[in-house]
């Protein structure tokens, strides 16, 4: 029993004389709350529901939540607390004995407690958690006596040690060992005893244990472990602020873009127990089903467990339904609370509850982590059946999350043919969806590895942790061979799209030998698999992808084709609202017919970056002939055989793009891009063109650069060599006749004149450009309107805008270069170091992904205004890879562009996150 | 006779209804002028100095200047003329015929008019003049009788033919000819007539070779040669409008950084003839000696000539002083004249004048080009001689002219060896002070292609042109065998700070053997010879070169150290009064101490960057040691090896720059320069170091990168390997401890993080720095002031500079790579596009050379201006090469920075254009 709350330990004592004004605990329970939902910043995700719940009178056992405020105070002041939240915690703590009777650290009734973090928004495995505190020799006592069930009391006093050590103390593996002491002293102790199962060891195994443990915190430590229950507090609540900024929960973030100065809530709640027997139990479970989106109640329980038990996926649990014969009444309940939640919370809910003998409590809801499928669909359905409307809808999909509706799904044929060979080893749980086939690996390490040799991987594991993030990342598909839909593996590969086959309990993983054998058969790391993440099924060696869902509506010809499904239906209902909603303009990056019809079917408005070179790839001879000549004459023969070929390109481009705008870009690679590196290529290339050897070698020599990113590129090849963007001019504007001609569309051409650094570039490539335009439309007797614009992708040119914008219809940021230029960095040579910078929180972001705001965005918005100082109706438009980025998305519609461009896979994901700007802009 | 003054040519007659509101001709003439001296920007320096010596009473011809807005409007109305022009022009020429008593086209008593350019600043060869205009077969009548002297008539009209054929028609060398097909003839007529001088022709040869000229003029023009003298004048004020824009006029304004839209104004003016006869002449002079200084009335002169022929060097001029004799009345009217016009444009003259008859005529005078030399001692002088204050004499040198101050002269003994084997072939004019040493180019394309292949060249020509500039600049000195100190090559050279020898006509060229004879010893082009610009010496082989006379006095040791003459005491008095004015510091670039010792002697206030690769390169193996170094572990031990080396680095620098501020710049170039490239020099660094060749040639391989310029470097390798940052601290750290201990100085060390585009690389650097700094003051017992700061050379630190500024005490700004990325240029890779680029004026000037204000400059403008956002007192200087480059010292004093660093010998241009600068400031 504790009379007085003592001070927290020495090292906080310090920060006794700071204060802080506002309150810093919230308290919530059965009779009510302080907080609510609104209050998710101050009390983290977890803290504002349980609030809420309360508020709705559901069955919360009581607690209180110590502030996100503090935990940022906590890391501004030296790792200390404010001076009153000890006051505030003893009194919150007082409002909980009250509502139970208990006391905490009382002989007879003792008060447990779980201390959990919450963050603003949800981060899986990444805070750490303890439960049954405020155990001790003493108080194991009296809940053995108040159960009467000592060795349920001991078995939660052996947890809470084991948890605490592990948590608190940082008790992990001794060197060499893979697991950690305790885990190994219980195992030690199940074999001694010759049983398989926790469950199986008595109180007294238990209490010898708990002896053992504390041994190895003493051993570790050098301290006795606290018995103190209010030492026992303070350390868990230290604990939870410090597992804000561990290694794991920085990688969370940087993964999730979660700012570091969030901080993270500490939930302190009554412990209710699901493991008091047969009648106790603990579970999972989602209003809707979160891989499909299915209306239907979905969730998975474990009898007479704590759940922890169910998450860390040690046993495999039951299915929901299954409750309803079990427990009726807590079924029923649990159904109407449910139901209750989503319609209060109009959204899918993904619910934590324990039966302590027969009674239920809810110990979380929260808004329920989803596939992109179900995310679409869900959202498409609320809106039907009106829960919300179309904003909200629109909303609530994540842009990305779009991605999945275009993954891949095994090839018919090559799964029939698998299965009828009985490659189909055995089937888990449909975790995450999709199909993904590649080599096995089982470390994160070992994916790595193998990704970065290029080949296609597999993570394999008993379980997730988040230890693996990185190699879950670097997978194209995570198996475990432990833990349930709710798993670590499970929810963070659904976040990341990643394709996953949960609780596969045949695959026999043995990490030291580095071997997996399913049903008797054996596969090392290295060897091919394959995984249906829709179906759960375990596939042995190598199948071929296909389209999804969406492709195959969209794109699937003669027996590939597919008629609409619910998934169609609803990415094609999200889609068209998004594009009611929003004012950007979506192009694409495309540089062949087949690539610009599957862009329009995504919904592309026009090409915003046609690049010429790989056209001049596909006609590599001429294209070296025209280096290797030796004056321009030669070199302007040489371009006359290239001449045709290119306009023939055109022509197929702009037939498919009718009157849709397509920007072209002018020739940009460095020339020896195109010329042979290896001696044996180089001495075929000499022969072939009848010239020696040596004026070959002399040639790459000559055009060999020490940094070809900053060398003779883009426009400096059009300024030295004219004759190049005349013979480009020349094709993209007869082409354009031609299929004016040919047909009744009208091609829109805007020539884009790449690494623009001065006006005086643009003007002379512009004027070689608006000659030959005269000259084909004299000759062809028609004339097809078009633009001239530049890149934006060097610092000068952004600083520069206005005098270049004299000469230039548009611009388009080439973000790709210009945020190489900005940053100093080489995207081929940052592997050495981004890594690092963005481990250690230098970057927040890989800048080449996301778009860099405060340099790159800075330089765009200096460049926006310069240009329309001197040509206000300049068209204004993105084409670098940031244009699929649904954040740098957002960037560009507060700037006001026109359009922005991405590749064509990305189109849909630019429309939704183009709608969310824009409903965002509204907002204010 | 000409009555009517017809329309100009029919292309320029549409020009007609467009007006200009302002006057276009400015008459000028015995009776006082329109203009005067003050109207420089519109008559040009010719009109507005001719002008003021009309309104001095000076004897100048009669004539009228039009207008330099004339051409400026010429270019922007399609090469037309303004409609008011043709009666303007016709009213000033009836003055010169009022005041002369001669009419412009008269039969019996012709005015003749010479035409000449005249831009804001004198362009020497750079512009075309023609003179005699006017004369036709009928007016050369006029002219042979009034003269009584029809052999000087006709040879007027032979030149006045040849040069309009050449000037106004364009009429240049025939395919595969030297020479243009005038001069051919005369040399055929003088061979033909066994003759070896122009003079020897009579009137009946010159009457012929009009004949001649006319039909090789009808031949090249299929049109007859214009002889109405109003087509000839309009002809030649077209062609002296013509040449503003001729590749060799903007090549000059290129050089001389003078901007395009300035145009030039037109001078026409009555010929008075100097080759009437032995009572004739023409010739120019100097106020002052132009290559020394020294006050002395300097000049040439050539009897019975024009003053064509005195520039082109055709016939060696004489000395002034024998003008004395020959003719006392003009001399002492010259002499008079020369005082009055220094003393009233209180600045050293060049002058142009021509005795016809015995009677002086002043045809131009302007400000003197003058040697480096010459320059600051005139300045110097004026001062005392209180014609000019300190401000003037401060604002008169071109701060690059100081260079030649710090120019090489011939050692010593090398020359007396020369002298005693008779090496010294023969002595020409000292034409361009100092000495050099180098490979004979007979052409300009030699000379550059020499200069290419880094050796050392000297252009030698019979004479120079307008069109070997380039060689010039490519060339170390030059040579020429005809020609004064006035002529083409000298004027250039001494302007170029070049070594000049010119006129030594023992010098026989053979352009079509490539051989040069001089007195019977033949030398091949590549052979090596020596000039000494200040002797006119030629000297046969290669001479070693040593220091000049400032050079002598400050650093001369034992019997080299020379004691101050007039040129030192110029020098160190216009230093002396640049440090008054100036407020910009100056420092300079070093990392050695015998660097920092010149630096200090040329007045560098502190170091502004020590870059620390140079040291590492000394300490090679320990260097690669640490770079093959498996593991941190292993690291730290070979940096333990680097740190006592290093450590005695600094403490040399420290000790030589006592008290003054040192910045030092932490590691920067990538690894991989540390490391032998060939497979021989990996395979001898393999056995040294006792490791498998394989794993050198990993390293390397893994180190290789495609733009390493924007690579694993700067702070990102300090950032991946913080052991190397702490080395260098600690190394930086106790070196400043031990000099403040064993000396009474204070060093100030100022640690600079390179390469930082990001405020948390400079934040994780400055800790270790800091970390660093606190062990070794605690060691050593003492405390050392110390900054840290960054460059700012990434667009990205520019346009973060508020965040950066966070951690900084000051920002460097690291012009070289800031251009590099601002302009996405690497420098190495820049000799493809860069001379097409400046050539095509699509780079006003090498933004290397001199700062990009527009771009870089306007990221500097918003780093300072963000850097002082958040941290006021910020210190700002700048390490880049454009430091020591004065119109980019004069925009860092407009952008406020603390101070510019330069290298060693670019210190005292530094101080000049930092003084200078603010003058310019004062002035506003």
């Amino acid at each position: 029993m504790v009379n007085l709350m003592p001070a927290p330990p020495k090292s906080k004592r310090r920060a006794k004389n700071k204060a802080r004004g506002s309150r810093n605990v919230y308290s919530f329970g059965p009779g009510g709350a302080d907080g609510n939902r609104d209050m998710r910043n101050l009390l983290g995700g977890k803290g504002a529901n349980l609030a809420e719940m309360s508020n709705l009178g559901l069955p919360v056992p009581p607690g209180f939540t110590i502030t996100t405020e503090v935990c940022t105070w906590y890391y501004a002041h030296g790792e200390q607390y404010p001076a009153t939240l000890r006051d505030e915690v003893r009194e919150a703590l007082g409002k909980i004995e009250a509502e139970l009777g208990k006391r905490f650290g009382d002989a007879e009734n003792p008060l447990l407690l779980s201390v959990r973090s919450g963050a603003r928004v949800s981060m899986p495995g990444m805070m750490d958690t303890v439960l049954n505190l405020g155990l001790n020799d003493v108080t194991v006592e009296g809940l053995a006596k108040r159960s009467g069930n000592p060795r349920f009391a001991w078995d939660a006093y052996r947890r809470f040690v084991q948890m605490y050590g592990d948590v608190v103390l940082g008790i992990g593996p001794d060197p060499g060992e893979e697991f950690d002491p305790f885990t190994l002293a219980l195992e030690k102790r199940k074999i001694r005893r010759r049983v398989e199962n926790d469950t199986d060891l008595t109180a007294d195994d238990l209490m010898e244990l708990v002896r053992n443990f504390k041994a190895i915190v003493k051993k570790r430590t050098k301290k006795d472990f606290p018995d103190d229950p209010v030492e026992q507090l303070w350390g868990a609540v230290g604990a939870v602020f410090g597992s804000w900024n561990t290694r794991r929960a920085i990688a969370y973030r940087q993964m999730s873009n979660i700012p570091g100065d969030w901080g993270t809530a500490v939930n302190v709640m009554a412990m209710v127990f699901g493991n008091l027997g047969e009648t106790s139990g603990t579970g999972v479970a989602f209003t809707r089903d979160p891989a499909s989106g299915e209306k239907t109640f979905y969730g998975e329980y474990l009898m007479n467990a704590q759940g922890e038990d169910v998450v860390a996926g040690i046993r495999t649990p039951e299915k929901i339904a299954s409750l309803q014969k079990r427990m009726p009444k807590a079924y029923r309940e649990l159904l109407r609370i449910q139901k209750l939640l989503e319609k209060h919370y109009r959204d899918m809910q993904d619910l934590e509850f324990t039966i302590e003998d027969g009674r239920l409590f809810m110990l979380q809801c929260r808004a329920g982590k989803r596939t992109g499928f179900a995310a679409v669909r869900i959202a498409a359905d609320m809106v039907r059946e009106r829960l919300i409307d179309k904003k909200e809808a629109l909303k609530r999909v994540d842009p990305e999350a779009l991605n999945q509706l275009l993954q891949p799904v095994f090839a018919a044929a090559d799964l029939k043919r698998a299965r009828a060979a009985g490659y189909v080893l055995t089937k888990g749980l449909n975790a995450g969806p999709g199909a993904a086939t590649g080599r096995i690996a089982f470390t994160a390490e070992q994916a790595e590895a193998t990704a970065k040799a290029g080949e296609p991987v597999l993570l394999v594991r008993v379980e997730t942790s988040p230890e693996d993030i990185k190699g879950m990342q670097a997978a194209q598909g995570i198996l475990t061979a432990r833990g349930g839909m709710t798993s670590h593996a499970a929810l963070v590969a659904r976040q990341m799209g990643k394709v996953c086959v949960a609780g596969a309990g045949d695959c026999a993983i043995d990490y030291k030998t580095r071997r997996m054998t399913v049903r008797g058969r054996t596969f090392r790391e290295g060897d091919y698999l394959s995984l249906d993440g829709s179906t759960g099924e375990v596939i042995q060696g190598e199948l071929k992808t296909e389209p999804s869902e969406v492709l195959a509506v969209l794109f699937g010809k003669g027996k590939r084709k597919r008629k609409p499904g619910p998934v169609f239906r609803a990415y094609q209902q999200m889609m068209k609202w998004a594009d009611e909603y929003r004012t950007l303009g979506v192009r694409t990056n495309a540089d062949q017919p087949d690539q610009c019809e599957t862009a329009i079917a995504f919904g592309a408005e026009g090409i915003g970056l046609c690049r010429t070179e790989h056209m001049f790839f596909e006609k590599i001879d001429a294209m070296r002939r025209t280096i290797l000549a030796d004056d321009a004459k030669e070199r302007e023969q040489a371009l006359k055989e290239l001449l045709p070929l290119q306009r023939k390109d055109f022509e197929g481009i702009f037939k498919v793009m009718g009157s849709r705008p397509v920007t072209i870009r002018t020739l940009d690679p460095p020339l020896h891009e195109f010329l042979p590196h290896e001696e044996k290529d180089q001495r075929a290339l000499a022969k072939q063109m009848r010239i020696p050897l040596a004026k070959v070698k002399a040639k790459v020599e000559s055009l060999t650069e020490l940094n070809p990113m900053l060398g003779h590129r883009g426009c400096r090849l059009g300024i030295t060599y004219p004759e190049i963007t005349r013979m480009q001019a020349r094709a993209i504007f007869e082409a354009a006749c031609n299929v004016a001609k040919r047909t009744k569309k009208r091609p829109q051409p805007e020539i884009m004149i790449p690494l623009v650094g001065t006006a005086d570039e643009l003007r002379l490539q512009a004027a070689e450009v608006r000659t030959v335009a005269e000259e084909v439309f004299a000759k062809k007797k028609t004339r097809i309107p078009y633009l001239i614009g530049t890149m934006i992708e060097l610092p000068r040119a952004a600083l520069t805008a206005d005098k270049i914008a004299e000469h230039a219809d548009f611009f388009s940021f080439g973000t790709n270069d210009l945020t190489q230029t900005t940053f100093g960095i080489s995207r081929d040579d940052a592997g050495k170091f981004i890594p690092v910078y963005v481990e250690d929180e230098i970057y927040p972001d890989d800048p080449f992904a996301s778009l860099d705001t405060a340099g790159v965005g800075r330089l765009m918005k200096i460049a926006s205004a310069e240009g329309r100082s001197t040509r206000s109706d300049i068209k204004l438009g993105i084409c670098g890879e940031h244009g699929g980025d649904p954040r740098s998305v957002n960037f560009c519609h507060e700037l006001g562009l026109e359009y922005v461009s991405c590749s064509p896979f990305r189109v849909p994901v630019a429309r939704m996150a183009a709608a969310q700007a824009a409903l965002k802009a509204q907002e204010g």
